[in-house]
């Protein structure tokens, strides 16, 4: 298979919503042209995005709505259920564990760690807040989720990665270091808001975005 | 200027880091190929990055450390300082007032607001909750972030851009509208653990990716 870009599994994503959408509305069909419009770029993107993964649409038809919606949700994984840990009790981990939409999607928080003495035992979300030195693969999770101070995250990467973990969510601003076979997302909103200034800064440099956004 | 995308300007962020980084540790002058070593990239990829900007390296001798931090700082719009209004003072909300790292980048935030009575009135990283319907150009900032419930989230964007936000950071699951003018950048965590899932139930997609990361 063809290597795909960041970029193209997160148009992924948002056509996997749009078509969530689509077919709750009751919609049998959409056009690349729709799909496109609605996240704002070309219908021939949509189109290159969706053909490395098969055939899906009828020239002149467009695609059925629930096929696609089915098959994209298989390409993203989304048919089966992730057992996720969030190591990091504080206000980033206790967001994770709030938000309904995750479980939504098949992501399952299955165990939260913390060391803090006055987090621990507590109970977060319906779970117990463990102390991190007992992380371990019992718990059987395939994502970890590193919420910590900068300071603690490469020794949670290598902890989580020591119980398991073949992929790991990290919020903490550090490059961190995981095995080859370990896939590694970093969450970085000091960058989000460099972003924006940037774009504030050097609004020539940036005007189609704003308008593709 | 040509339009700079998106990666580049996360590229500029992580070069500014490695720049902060090694200033700090007291060296001179830096190489493209160590400053693409610090971020799994190419050498040539530094260059191209650098060169939308202006000429900035001598072949042989790399960077001047200072100079190329001090430049990049200029081109990300960091400074100066920026005046950051939070809608929602919750999970989200609280760990953007709690990180001192974004006001050490220069982002300050003025103002923080929510509509629940429980929070308005509270003290918050320093500030007052104030009632979101209070939100007005008074306060005289250019960012905005949306930290609130989705169905929220449509209406204080037109609210903070009808108080002058120039530009949005969005953590809610929706894609907003928002005036050409308006810069607009969205967290949205369940697509980063799709991301996830995707790279672990198509390793072979990923592989390289995964490498460089």
């Amino acid at each position: 298979m063809t290597r795909i870009s960041e970029s193209t599994v997160r148009r992924l994503s948002h056509y996997y919503r749009v078509l969530e959408e689509v077919a709750a509305e009751g919609k049998r069909m959409i056009s690349s042209h729709l799909l496109a419009e609605r996240e704002g770029i070309t219908s021939a993107q949509v189109r290159k995005d969706l053909s490395y993964f098969g055939s899906f649409g009828r020239r002149g038809l467009g695609y059925n709505v629930e096929h696609l919606r089915d098959e994209i949700r298989a390409i993203l994984g989304l048919e089966r259920r992730w057992r996720v840990a969030v190591v990091g009790a504080g206000h980033i981990g206790s967001a994770l564990l709030a938000y309904r939409g995750f479980s939504e999607q098949g992501f399952d928080v299955v165990a939260v760690y913390d060391t803090d003495p006055e987090r621990v035992g507590r109970d977060q979300g319906g779970l117990t807040v463990r102390h991190a030195s007992q992380l371990s693969a019992k718990d059987g999770f395939e994502i970890g989720v590193i919420a910590t101070p900068v300071r603690a995250a490469q020794d949670v990467a290598d902890a989580l990665v020591a119980a398991g973990a073949r992929g790991i969510l990290n919020f903490a601003p550090r490059k961190l270091r995981v095995p080859a076979g370990v896939a590694l997302r970093t969450v970085d909103m000091t960058m989000e808001f460099e972003s924006l200034s940037f774009a504030l800064t050097q609004p020539r440099a940036t005007r189609r975005r704003r308008a593709r956004e």
